[in-house]
């Protein structure tokens, strides 16, 4: 049961689709108090699942978090925010319930970190709307709460294949030479990402005429190949004399405003810039429709960046900074100055003060930015997403958002931000995956490989093995990293060979995904989800249940070459060197010590069933699903979902065949 | 069997004091090429030990560490470099050797890290010696290696009491409040450090006489109480007129020169500093016979910090960045001059090209910094151990320090550096402890509950139940953090026993302190080292054996109440919640996950073995040998190292009583 609380004038987030009626009833679970905090009290044992995209463990229990979605890249255990703010939690124990609180402006989770017995839950103001979901366990919970936020979004089918991207790409010639380079390696591809690169001065929906000269043709001839472009949308628009986008934004006003009621301005990568006003109608309609420029170049998939927004920095920070800088540096600069002065610097990207500095045109009504920062990437994807659907209605359009909020789960999914070439962000990006399942995302998936910093073949390797479960399946790194395409690597066999499973496992994977999109179901549970009378599943944290069929266990650390598994059934152990050399073995519930060599995939087939695999292909185009056969214990069906992959796909459509 | 190779002219880093003539002999295990680089390659199972205080795993492979001294607050999983330099490897696997590239400058390790199959180790110049050692297994080899080198430092018996530190202790009262607050909460508790804060405007060797009117006095009434303050002092000397530190090395030439010969100036905590030439004999006497200042006033301990030296800025570097900032804020910035102008800014922090700048006068000789950069922290606190020699030369200092060279462990221990509230550094603290020991550092240990962020109480009690088991066993944090001094949480009461099991379990560590010095071994040792024939015992890298009778197996995940363990024989699983709540269980060899509740501490003594346990007590000199009680398998002994604990202790003075 779901039970809505109304407190003062909540902004109209439209994280919600259903229309509940307001509870008169005293809030059940929470103690609320003059400060607008909302304070519950822990037993030892109750664990707390949720908040969506926020870092530690998949038990929050123990830190401080802060919905306010922010550019940063530094996705560590003291990270306070990232980029989206995913308000559903569960508590799990001695009570069990879920609670959403839905509110565009920043919000903290205290969990247990002050008091560690205690929770409280504090918005900036008191104008936020609370649902108490309350049912049989934490999977009716999460499916009563996925019913209230609506279906999520549907990619299409060749989005479940292997991408390939890097921020650095320098021209046309570059991007044949990746499609070239992961044919000639064996290594499958349905994708190459265009990140800034390609954009003229990084204007939005530009192209740069030199570098290159025909996206058309490059569009066609890599389609031709089996592989999509797929470039890169900043949320800041270039100011540029002659520059349509920016012209008719100011124009219109589609731009958010400054008090003063001009323009604002703040600088990211093209330098100055002004943002869109995605909270107004009509700009979201109007920058949705830009998006042709690029679908009428054959483009058939985007991502949004950059729409928290991120600022680097605003002309009159910096103009203060400078003066501060002058002032510090003209005299013995000590510890204190020199901390203010670094300290200020750093301060200039992403600074809080910014977001109070500009507004949104709401039906008439000038809202101040930071009062409904969260809904901002929202709305952005929100614009391309209803705008797509108008400009080809005929088929489904990838989108995914680096910023979020929940809602933004229906229009696209999102990526899990920048994250770096660390071993600990294989098990963050998977500690990430049930509480992003849980608030609607399920198109999703980490730059595999890291995006920061320098990977290692090893590296790569194990997160291969662990993000070809993920939907979303990209290779993606920053400027000035080591190049982590696979085929640079020594044993790019080994690699091939991972990626060639993915594409075998992907009528299975996209069937879950189906599945659980139509019926408002995770893909990614939490042992103890479907194992909850187990107080050892409960404190698993590093494997992950896929679909109704499949446990993974990933290795997360360097030279280990094997693992502690818990089965909390009988599974059935698979081991795979290849799509054709498969061995399995099955293994009674409780611990085991797995051996996982570094160019083998390991994962686990529970009791009982089967699931579909394929043959190795090069592209998803060539996925047949006429020749799938079932892996698994003998004797079980799967139940197959299947559409053509590309047709928008109805409510109540489920589309099941038995394998 | 240890060999000699020498190439060019190495600088004498003073790191081996046994002569042993050079080998003409072709350098085994390694190809040279004319680039300089020592290349050998991998079998597929060889393990990498070593390198000391670097971070990842117990197994080197497949990183690139840079051995170049360095105030890195981020000991992240990218970071090359930390404060010390410690070019010791033990390579394990086809052939096992150990190796020690004695070199005072940069030099690379290049560990699997751009091919997985290679290693190579590249000098700046060719001017080094290389010692190979080879020998029965790894425990020789490291016993060979550490007599070349030359005992390790021993600290006064009181030093493995527990200290409580904190950047940002005001004044004389915080500190006597301390004090009493770990008396009022049944701490135990022998030291409080002070950090910068007791400084006159950061100035070593002078107390600031608002904050500490008499630290003379404050140190004899802590001492009264059984704590003894230990002080931190700088590398790097104010500049300013009526100082007599600065007066002196100017008059002196006892600081570091640039190129024209003029006192260099960089910047620091005070701003704008001179660095003392510790690679000058006389400067090196000067300097440490200031600490005498201190030593006058009671101060019986000390620690050596920035060391590196750190070099926040130099005069030239702020000033053509200062420059650089007007010429790029003047034009509309985009990413790449924001990117310049932020990374400018971060840059000046420990830049490299300004270890170019300053020069030592070594026996009237000038060498560039940059070239023996490495052996700077380690002369200052050889500055220091040899002039306390001779002002106290009844009793053992406490020293230790952040920066360190091989050699720097006959002088003092050093702090794992300036760590963080994370939860992965108390594995990562963990995995250094085999390499620095290896290394001669035994005299070492981790800030508890991390240095820099904020720490919970959960993450401090997992810490506490870890290094407890180190030498070095303070809590430490950084000015702007959440106050972690254990009477601060709400179970204080599980906090004081844990430090109260560390007061019980002090005669043995201090045992087995003073046999690994005596005997050149190591205390924390991988569990393959004793189990060389055991593949699963080589891939454990969270547990480590302890003396001849421990083996440790914390908990380094937030949530986790239990974890598996890996026993590489039948070994005593030891339950405690207090020094008298005992329990104890025998294990079988082999995988066991055991449960680990917040407030017990698990540790295991190996077969037939037993280790002395005294009772709790507030200080250690209220330890009572006398009435230790045996701890373990039945009708075992222990051979109990014990001495007065002050007296510096001869060579071959192993005082052993069976117990």
């Amino acid at each position: 049961m779901i039970k809505k609380y109304v407190y003062g004038t909540p902004f109209p987030t439209e994280a919600v689709v259903k229309d509940i009626e307001a509870s008169d009833d005293k809030l059940s679970f929470f103690e609320t108090d003059d400060k607008g905090s909302f304070t519950y009290t822990f037993a030892e044992d109750d664990i707390v699942y949720g908040l969506g995209e926020q870092i530690r463990g998949i038990n929050k229990r123990g830190w401080q978090y802060v919905s306010w979605n922010y550019d940063n890249p530094n996705h560590h255990e003291d990270a306070r925010s990232l980029y989206g703010s995913h308000n559903f939690i569960i508590i799990s124990g001695k009570q069990t319930f879920g609670a959403f609180f839905d509110y565009a402006g920043e919000i903290e989770f205290d969990i247990g970190y002050t008091k560690r017995s205690e929770m409280k839950i504090t918005p900036k103001t008191s104008d936020l709307i609370v649902y108490i979901i309350t049912g049989d366990n934490e999977k009716d919970i999460v499916k009563q709460f996925r019913g209230l936020i609506g279906r999520s979004y549907i990619p299409p089918f060749w989005a479940f294949g292997y991408g390939q991207s890097r921020w650095g790409y320098k021209n046309e010639q570059e991007i044949r030479d990746v499609a070239q380079q992961h044919k000639a390696a064996g290594i499958p591809l349905d994708s190459i990402y265009l990140d800034i690169d390609y954009m003229e001065r990084y204007k939005d929906f530009t192209v740069d005429s030199e570098l290159f000269p025909n996206l058309e043709k490059l569009a066609e001839d890599m389609k031709a190949q089996g592989i999509y472009l797929v470039p890169i949308i900043d949320a800041g628009v270039k100011i540029e004399d002659g520059y349509d986008v920016y012209e008719e934004g100011v124009r219109d006003n589609y731009f958010c405003k400054n008090a003063e009621g001009d323009d604002f301005v703040g600088a990211v990568w093209p330098g100055k810039v002004h943002f869109p006003d995605f909270l107004n109608p009509e700009a979201r309609k109007w920058f949705g429709n830009k998006y042709s420029v690029l679908t009428s170049l054959g483009i058939e998939g985007f991502w949004n960046d950059m729409n928290e927004p991120a600022i680097f920095y605003t002309e009159d920070r910096l103009k203060d900074t400078c003066a501060k800088i002058e002032k510090l540096t003209s005299e013995n600069m000590g510890i204190n100055e020199f901390f203010e002065f670094t300290g200020m610097v750093a301060g200039l990207n992403g600074n809080k003060g910014d977001y109070d500095k500009f507004y949104h045109n709401v039906n008439g009504r000038m809202v101040k930015h930071s009062d409904v920062h969260n809904l901002y990437g929202m709305n952005m994807t929100r614009s391309a997403f209803e705008a797509l659907r108008e400009i080809c209605p005929e088929k489904r359009t990838l989108f995914f958002s680096r910023s979020s909020y929940i809602g933004a789960h229906r229009y696209g999914g999102i990526w899990q931000g920048d994250n770096k070439s660390w071993w600990s962000h294989i098990l963050q990006s998977m500690q990430q995956l049930p509480a992003l399942n849980m608030a609607g995302f399920l198109f999703t998936g980490s730059d595999t490989g890291g995006f920061g910093c320098d990977t290692t073949e090893d590296l790569m390797m194990r997160w291969l093995q662990y993000s070809l479960f993920t939907p979303l399946f990209r290779n993606h790194s920053a400027l000035g990293t080591r190049g982590q395409e696979l085929y640079r690597f020594g044993n790019k066999g080994a690699a091939a060979e991972i990626v060639k499973i993915r594409y075998c496992l992907i009528p299975y994977l996209y069937s879950e995904y189906l599945k659980a999109a139509l019926n408002d179901e995770m893909i990614f549970k939490p042992l103890a989800f479907d194992f909850p009378e187990d107080e050892m599943a409960k404190q698993v944290d590093d494997q992950l249940l896929l679909g109704n069929e499949l446990m993974i266990a990933p290795i997360y650390k360097q030279n280990a070459f094997g693992r502690y598994v818990y089965l909390p059934e009988e599974m059935l152990l698979v081991r795979m060197k290849s799509c054709e050399n498969i061995t399995t073995e099955v293994l009674p519930k409780g611990h085991h010590y797995v051996d996982i060599p570094l160019d083998e995939l390991v994962f686990f087939i529970r009791k009982n069933k089967a699931i579909p695999f394929g043959k190795a292909v090069e592209h998803t185009a060539a996925i047949d699903k006429n020749t799938l056969r079932l892996l698994g214990y003998p004797d079980c069906l799967y139940e197959l979902y299947s559409d053509d992959g590309y047709s928008p796909v109805p409510d109540n459509s489920l589309n099941i065949s038995m394998l």
